[in-house]
């Protein structure tokens, strides 16, 4: 299904075409977002206003939506954004930072994946379960609560929105109607960063926009995410999360076809 | 009073209960705020709407307001959290960012702190006189201009709203309304780092979620931070401000008992 | 015109006055730009709110405007932070990030160019077409599309706004209605870096603070950027663009004279 040449095809295309990934993301991450497209080789543009977002929608080649520090301009613009991009046939990744944390997380999750399903949702476990949670009240549908819940949970966002789902942890999960990828790849430093998520978020943006199948772009992008989390981590000048950080970045930037091969752990 | 002992007391409580953080600070120190947290063992987040503040508030360990980057949105969100937090016993910190450096700050300390006392104040010297001054104004209580006029404002931001305050600078002071800490560690490099000061507010919040005592944790704080800044100077990486930054949260995350031992300057 | 011994005569004031640089930027870069001023020697203050950017700006050195990440309320801002800065003779920095991307953008360099001419505008090539475009469609003149359009571009600009005009690129143009400066500093690794070109924008404010030659000031800030990202890259820690980042930092802080002399390529 996926492996470390076709993967190595979409960094190469990703370098080649360097597309426009446009995002609407938290203050915390936005930063770390550009840089991470930038590193892979793609190129970032943030855009948030009411009045600007379809027409950035509009040159853009993917679309990464993510709900970490939210208001009510911003759900408005995000919502905006997403329809735009849902009629021009610009792929979305949808991030529900924070889904379950409060009220207003939850609204904002539905009321978005209802208006316009994105092409990838990507979070963790506990925001997949709120996600579907979310979308279940709605839809009158009860919430399971069983062991293997966020997979349960994927499965039902998959089926409400035919997205995609990705969901991150120690191993990644990528489910489609038909298949379920795991990735086993990163490092145990990586959540000891703030926004890795979020950048993950972004670099599936970036496949996503060469890489016609969304099960393929995001498999990809967590992929070469935790495989450049593995490089970083055992970088000689790697002594912490704050020398991680810029390790990431470098090994982002460095990435070669031979760290694909070397590493992906791929199911 | 405060002991290697009783800090790294502290830190591993952090690390072992991971305490929510909700921080409402500017947009230049949150990525900054966030990894502080993490590195220490906290686990942060951000919510900045008036209608989620008392949500995530509700959920959280610690309540951090930073007024670095203002809008009146933002102060009313500032107001709500405050409020809710002081309704249910979270502890807040308060950091007054530029505070004196224009009417709009000096209306929002005054506002803020009237509406709902913090548990912490936490910033320069002359963030706590303009503190003061701004508290003064609007009590009728003259402002003095003593020489060393900082630890008299404190006295009375102490006096007037209940709070333990610390000065940071060179010598960081924490005083309540019968002690007066004073810590003599840290480096000249951290004032070239932007948004140093607000991550101390950060981990004061960290500390404050596991000490019930302000005075304690303040002066945990910031000595934890001034040792993680002398062990990040020291680090044979670091060569300027740039790569202090990422030793700074190296330090932080490796910090150990032994480190607290060697360095702690208290008194 | 300008020389090693020119800009670090430049440095060293400001190292020695430490001019407060009130910058409305994006999200995206404000962290950057802080750094970046600080580890000159500068003071940055950010501060975005209509009802308080005219009181910073009357208490600080230099303006700098950013147009990144826009919204109404902010392109408020700048339009009142610049005609207060005009008024009472405070230089002006305008940098059209993403000018010519989307019609907000383009009205909103428009907007301010017309409302308030900058001191310096700072842009890449394509921004300045864009800016000097949007200009000429409000004043009827129709734009050019010629082999060196954004010099052409630059000097539309100069002569419309009485700016001085710089664009940032390979070689780095700055132009007056007299003179046009060539900069041949800086290093491949620079564009993969987010907000770099902010971080130069805001680096010019620093220098018009004690320049009070536009055309000199712009060189200068141009120049130091260009010459520390190539001592970063030169360093023996720099490994790709995330540890570029903080060795641009550690350079810009340790710079000396003798930088300057041995790697100053301008004419």
């Amino acid at each position: 299904m996926i492996t470390a040449e076709s993967i190595w095809n979409d960094v190469s295309l990703i370098r080649e075409k360097v597309p426009l990934v446009h995002s609407i993301t938290n203050y915390v991450s936005m930063n770390n977002s550009a840089n991470a497209l930038l590193s892979l080789g793609a190129s970032p543009v943030m855009a948030h206003a009411e009045n600007e977002v379809e027409d950035m929608v509009n040159i853009a080649s993917a679309l990464v939506i993510n709900i970490g520090t939210l208001s009510d301009p911003w759900i408005r613009a995000m919502k905006k954004a997403m329809e735009k991009a849902g009629s021009i046939g610009v792929p979305v990744i949808f991030d529900p930072v924070g889904a379950g944390a409060t009220p207003l997380r939850n609204y904002t999750v539905n009321e978005l994946l209802s208006a316009a399903p994105p092409t990838i949702i990507r979070a963790n476990a506990s925001e997949i379960n709120a996600s579907a949670a979310s979308a279940a009240t709605t839809r009158g549908v009860d919430s399971t609560e069983s062991s293997d819940k966020a997979v349960q949970s994927a499965g039902r966002l998959v089926e409400s929105y035919g997205s995609t789902v990705c969901i991150s942890g120690e191993v990644d999960y990528i489910m489609d109607k038909e298949n379920t990828l795991k990735i086993y790849n990163g490092h145990h430093l990586m959540p000891k960063v703030t926004a890795l998520g979020c950048s993950a978020s972004a670099l599936c943006g970036a496949f996503a926009a060469v890489n016609p199948s969304p099960l393929k772009a995001a498999a990809g992008a967590m992929a070469v995410m935790g495989i450049a989390g593995e490089i970083a981590a055992a970088a000689d000048y790697c002594n912490g999360p704050g020398s991680f950080q810029a390790a990431f970045l470098d090994a982002l930037y460095n990435l070669d076809q031979k760290n694909l091969q070397d590493r992906l752990k791929v199911e």
